[in-house]
């Protein structure tokens, strides 16, 4: 049993993903599903099932485990008596940071490592340049940073704080999911114009593209906590936001999303941020809501 | 007077930019501010200044306009008297697309050719890779388009509309405010489990790089009218939603931003979405809330 082994514990879309990433690389795959025929196959390609979940962890050092939420994996592995101590456990099953912390001390409880990681990719990245956060002890990592690398070369340890990558994660699915609204609710007011979303996609991609470029500047005013306006005050914002809303309005689209947006600008400007930069609304994201 | 002839009228810290940009590209550049000391620096490096707006706007073929909003236009440019017979009017002063249509109405009572035109630029960009979408007739924009791809590389034509400049505008501007309050707010997270803002920010990138690159998708899925799931579907998202709601609470930071974001998807997962991809919110985007 070498570092050539690695166990996986979980075949949904995801774990299929994670396992056959392994086999590709070369690595001695042992599988288990709760469905077992989830594991046909993989075996097919090389993997080697287990019979239960006891022998898939006595089977490799580094246990990998993708399950539907934090639940099942206690459902899964809080009956094992023994056969944890000594392993690497790395649950990539997306949960909060919470949920990661106290798993850690669970697993720290019967004697095994742990990291926690998040998947920042569809299944299809797995393998080639899927992103992968991880968190938890440094040696751990290190002793498998390959294994973990053949999962997606976007491999990153965030830190030794187990809840680090849950919190990357959500992090991260909110700007996805606030970059999506934007997009399509543009779509919708240039489609009420009669506009295609095909023909707003190039410039909204280039747009984007402008966009990400500003964000290291921003935060590095979000560290300094000086939010000087370098491009367009949080006033001059505000007036644009005036003529998003009419523009909705007048379309007959939705107008929630850009008068939600016109709110929180209205708030911080009241709080005196109208004559800084953008970046001041961290200030207002960082109070709970009064 | 050829067609190397351009007249800029407003020279606060964008129309400074345009007329530096024309004055580089060798054109003969005629400025006019109201406040006329801010053309100065243009003068000093060749631009011809003019005496009144009369003067200005007889002086080229083209005029440029670029002030703080339409209500300014039509103060300026109403007293007129003859003046803008024969002219291609080019105006960048942001506004609505309704004010866009009248002033064109109004120009074309002036004899004027009118194009609308928005700036997706800060002033820095200006004269180089700025792009600058134009609406309104074809003829106007492609016999000055030499002049006004000087002003920016990123120049497009949209069509003849002269809404759908400031359409579009509006439309880039929300995606912009969208991702900055995504960052934000992620940022505003990830600060309270004591991570810098400048550490979570190459790792926003890579994830607003890779959600560009669906956007594609997403979109001929609206033009489509349908919205298979090839990622996760609303209810998987939703899932994620309510982690990310857990966690701003949990951090003490504020939660109105995904709490929103999930009344939405909530709303179109109650519509009958929730096993369709993110995409089908743009049937809620479409039409004004209850
Ligand atoms: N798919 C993606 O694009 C993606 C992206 C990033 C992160 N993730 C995360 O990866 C994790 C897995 O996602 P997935 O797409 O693979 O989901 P999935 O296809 O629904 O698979 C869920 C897996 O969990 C197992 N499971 C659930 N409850 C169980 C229990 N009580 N005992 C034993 N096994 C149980 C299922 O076993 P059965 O086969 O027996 O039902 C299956 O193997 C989730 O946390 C998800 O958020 C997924
Ligand atoms: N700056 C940017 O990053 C940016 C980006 C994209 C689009 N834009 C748009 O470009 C336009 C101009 O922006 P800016 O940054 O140049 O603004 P600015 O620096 O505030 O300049 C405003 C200009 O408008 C003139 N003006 C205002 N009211 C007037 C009136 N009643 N009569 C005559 N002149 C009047 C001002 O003249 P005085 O000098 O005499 O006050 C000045 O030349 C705006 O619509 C803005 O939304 C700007």
């Amino acid at each position: 049993m070498t570092r050539k082994h690695v166990t996986v514990l979980g075949l949904g879309l995801m774990g299929q993903a994670l396992a056959g990433a392994l086999l590709r690389d070369g690595y001695t795959t042992t599988v288990w599903n709760r469905t077992a025929a989830k594991a046909d196959d993989l075996v097919a390609r090389g993997a080697r099932p287990a019979g239960s979940v006891a022998e898939a962890v006595a089977a490799s050092p580094l246990v990998i485990i993708c399950l539907t939420d934090y639940a099942a994996v206690h459902e899964l592995l809080d009956p094992l008596d023994g056969e944890l101590d000594g392993r690497v456990l790395v649950n990539l099953t997306s949960g909060t940071s919470q949920g990661a912390r106290e798993t850690a001390e669970w697993a720290r409880q019967r004697g095994a490592a742990y990291l926690d990681g998040a998947i920042l990719a569809t299944p299809e990245a797995v393998g080639a340049d899927a992103v992968i956060l991880y968190s938890g002890p440094r040696t751990a990592f290190d002793r498998h940073e390959p294994a973990l690398r053949a999962l997606g070369s976007g491999v990153t340890h965030l830190g030794t704080d187990h809840g680090l990558s849950s919190l990357y994660d959500v992090a991260m699915l909110s700007l996805m999911w606030n970059i999506l609204n934007g997009f399509l609710h543009g779509a919708a007011l240039l489609g009420a114009a009669g506009v295609q979303a095909t023909a707003f996609t190039p410039i909204a991609n280039k747009g984007i593209e402008t966009v990400n470029g500003w964000l290291a500047a921003y935060a590095r005013q979000i560290d300094e906590g000086a939010y000087p306006a370098f491009d367009a005050t949080l006033d001059t914002h505000l007036a644009a936001m005036e003529h998003l809303i009419h523009e909705s309005e007048h379309l007959g689209v939705n107008a929630e999303l850009p008068r939600f947006v016109k709110t929180l600008a209205d708030r911080a400007a009241a709080a005196g941020h109208g004559g800084e930069g953008y970046a001041a609304m961290v200030e207002l994201f960082r109070k709970p809501a009064a």
